[in-house]
């Protein structure tokens, strides 16, 4: 029988298990975590906060219960300190009783996962300056926020911006303070504008956003009192969230000897081996490839989670499976207005040295006399040489981002512009527009490289 | 100068005219057609009757003096009654005056749409019975319905199911009667079971949908109040509207000669060339090519009216462009219920020839534990040998029908369901699952062929 061990129980490390025990692998599977649960939507986590979820444990997936009566074993508490790949072995700390154990495999997961970053500023350990996680963290701001009345958050990329949402929403005055010149620096900088100025405009004078600045210190005697800037804002607040970013946690990995890639996270192939025999890793610890820049990135997210959970595991169980790689499409919402994005951006395009055309569309999305006719806006990036798409960002009130899925699916395919504008979707009033933004965007670029 | 005529108002014919209008062609432009008013969406026409826009203007999308001001000629209440494709010249009558003149082209485009099939039902002539297809149709059929207790409406298609909307939600009682086993027997059989099912339970028993029966005779003095179906039913009724679909208007091309197609349509090629020289033909009037069963077929929308018009308007100013073919994407709605589809349904592609495999899976929308998550079904019909994605189709109160765009961007370009499991989609709580409904159905039918 193989020995199957998996580190890290949020999102791949369960996929890898459900897979697995769904597979007709002879094997035994034991799934280490150093939390006290597994299997949750940490994305959900701002959505508990707003007070859209009433029960944390909704965002439970699957308990360890239901792992364990197929047959696989779930250690709860339990980190792995030590990787040693000629022994085939890592070594396992009780997180309470701090006893270590020394546990060998045949194939092991690596899955541990990502933490957010916390930026060593001035009285960052003063109380109420929170970052978020687990469910425990969600559990503790949503408590605060409830007897809040202004909040700062650090960081305006998503998770920042969903707790705006969840924040505002709640009745609090909100000040996001993000470093770069834009939030959401993922968007290309014109329709971060855009962002920025819709989500002010919908905020009653609640939410103030500030950019090109940074929190130089915390000042309060016990509990953060203060947020200091470093152009001189003093802004009080009741309580603090960092949300500046995330850092994959692969020290055990790199210790390991195993190789990095960018920002550090664990380099795999497309079946998720790493350089270590019999070691596969997946979610969010891993590097990425990216179909259209054909270069590395780490875009870590719940869907990719999924699918690399699922490649690891088949290839695992001694069958094959691939991933081609990924397009960075991503999502995320302000009380309404959707922000997605799929493929490079402009900015990100001209970096890897296409010859780019863009098009940006502002257009309702569905009939322009139905009364549920809401604005969107489109930018579709083309390579003009080979023509083909590279990528798109939607955002607006109406329905954005399932159109940028429609997208997704043509980069992944390769296609030209010039095939995609002939793309037959569907319509009807109160769904498009008889030629729909993506089509009018598409139209615009093709009209710009043809001169017809 | 070149003399370019355009037979035909609606869709197609201002499209054509609009794109030609913005090309730098050295072009005389003269449209005729028959009606009062040019340029409007007549996809709205069930949205108008419901009552969720009042001023059927608002259905117009381009005034003639639009047109006129930029250089066209826009001849309203003037029938072509005749083309000579040999003298290069068409004969138009003036509806009012019965005055024929004759016209000569050096390019002719032939827009001529499709007309409600009036079935030779028994005492048809009677008063209050219905077809829509103008703004005036749908001005008679609202008025009507303000005044009305009961309708029926006969035929289980699109306009049907939208007309169907429009009376539920307006008070009446609705029959609707159907020849076929199912409504919208576009769809798969069992999808529209469920279909049925869901707008029954929707209409809190003020609707009753008959199928497998006929519409034999109407009964009423003067004007109709009861309708008698082959089975025996008499249903009493303040109105009727007949919905039993639509047939192209190509007489005079016929009889002039011009081949056509599939259920009387105009034959085209790629370029909206007919089979007559310097004659071209856009919109409903029309035959398309379907891209996946490689068949003629006759798919009159108003998504593709606008793709033919400008892929004719560019081939007749001296350009070039070429329409692939369409994939019959379609959808429509019942009380925030959505159906669309996409490609072939199964038991199309079984007729023609696929070897079929296909899944259906039920779903919520979103992230379960969201308050706004809604379920939705997702049919995914594969050919097993090529694994090419050959139709999807998507209902639910859910987002369906964006979802069926993603998949019709996948069947266009040819992806296999092993390619498509892996799309990166975007991923959110309140967007979507971590694994896409759509991505689901795909990993069922992957599941299924490598048994794994």
């Amino acid at each position: 029988m193989k020995k199957i061990v998996i580190i890290g129980g949020v999102a791949a490390g369960p996929k890898i298990t459900a897979k697995l025990l769904r597979s007709d692998c002879d094997c035994q599977i034991d799934l280490y975590t150093d939390e006290k649960l597994i299997s949750y939507s940490a994305c959900g986590l701002p959505y508990f906060i707003e007070g859209l979820i009433e029960d944390p444990n909704r965002l439970i997936v699957r308990k360890p219960e239901q792992f364990e009566e197929k047959g696989a074993n779930i250690h709860l508490g339990k980190r792995c300190i030590k990787i040693l790949p000629d022994e085939h072995a890592v070594l396992i700390q009780d997180v309470d009783t701090k006893e270590i154990e020394k546990v060998n495999y045949d194939k092991l997961a690596i899955c541990t996962g990502a933490r957010p970053i916390v930026p060593s500023i001035e009285n960052i350990e003063l109380k109420n300056i929170f970052t978020l996680r687990t469910i425990d963290d969600g559990i503790k701001i949503r408590e605060k926020l409830r007897h809040s009345k202004k909040a700062v958050i650090v960081g305006g990329g998503y998770i920042g911006i969903e707790l705006l949402e969840a924040f505002y929403l709640n009745g609090l005055d909100v000040h996001m303070i993000e470093m770069n010149e834009h939030i959401l620096p993922i968007f290309d900088p014109e329709i971060s504008d855009i962002i920025k100025n819709e989500i002010i405009k919908m905020s009653n004078g609640k939410v103030r956003i500030i950019t090109n600045d940074a929190v130089v210190s915390f000042l309060g005697e016990d509990k953060v009192e203060k947020v200091v800037t470093s152009k001189g804002e003093v802004i009080d607040t009741d309580f603090v969230v960092i949300a500046v970013g995330v850092t994959p946690n692969t020290e055990i990995a790199k210790d390991a000897g195993i190789e990095l890639g960018v920002s550090n996270a664990i380099r795999v192939n497309n079946r998720m081996q790493t350089s270590a025999t019999d070691i596969y890793a997946a979610g969010d610890c891993i590097e990425n490839f990216h179909l259209v820049s054909r270069n590395y990135a780490w875009i870590p997210l719940g869907s990719s989670a999924n699918k690399e959970g699922r490649c690891a595991a088949i290839n695992i169980a001694g069958g094959y499976d691939a991933l081609p790689g990924v397009l960075g499409s991503a999502v995320t919402r302000y009380n309404g207005f959707t922000m997605s994005l799929t493929g490079l951006t402009e900015t990100e395009a001209k970096k890897f040295g296409f010859d780019v055309i863009s098009s940006t569309m502002t257009k309702k999305d569905k009939a322009g006399y139905m009364p549920e006719a809401e604005n969107i806006t489109i930018k579709l990036v083309v390579d003009k040489r080979s023509r083909k798409i590279l990528g798109a960002q939607g955002i607006g009130s109406g329905d954005a981002d399932k159109r940028i899925n429609t997208v997704a699916s043509a980069i992944q395919a390769e296609q030209t512009v010039d095939d995609f504008l002939h793309l037959d979707m569907t319509y009807a009033p109160p769904y498009s527009t008889a030629v729909d933004p993506l089509l009018s965007a598409a139209l615009v670029i093709n009209n710009q490289i043809y001169k017809i």
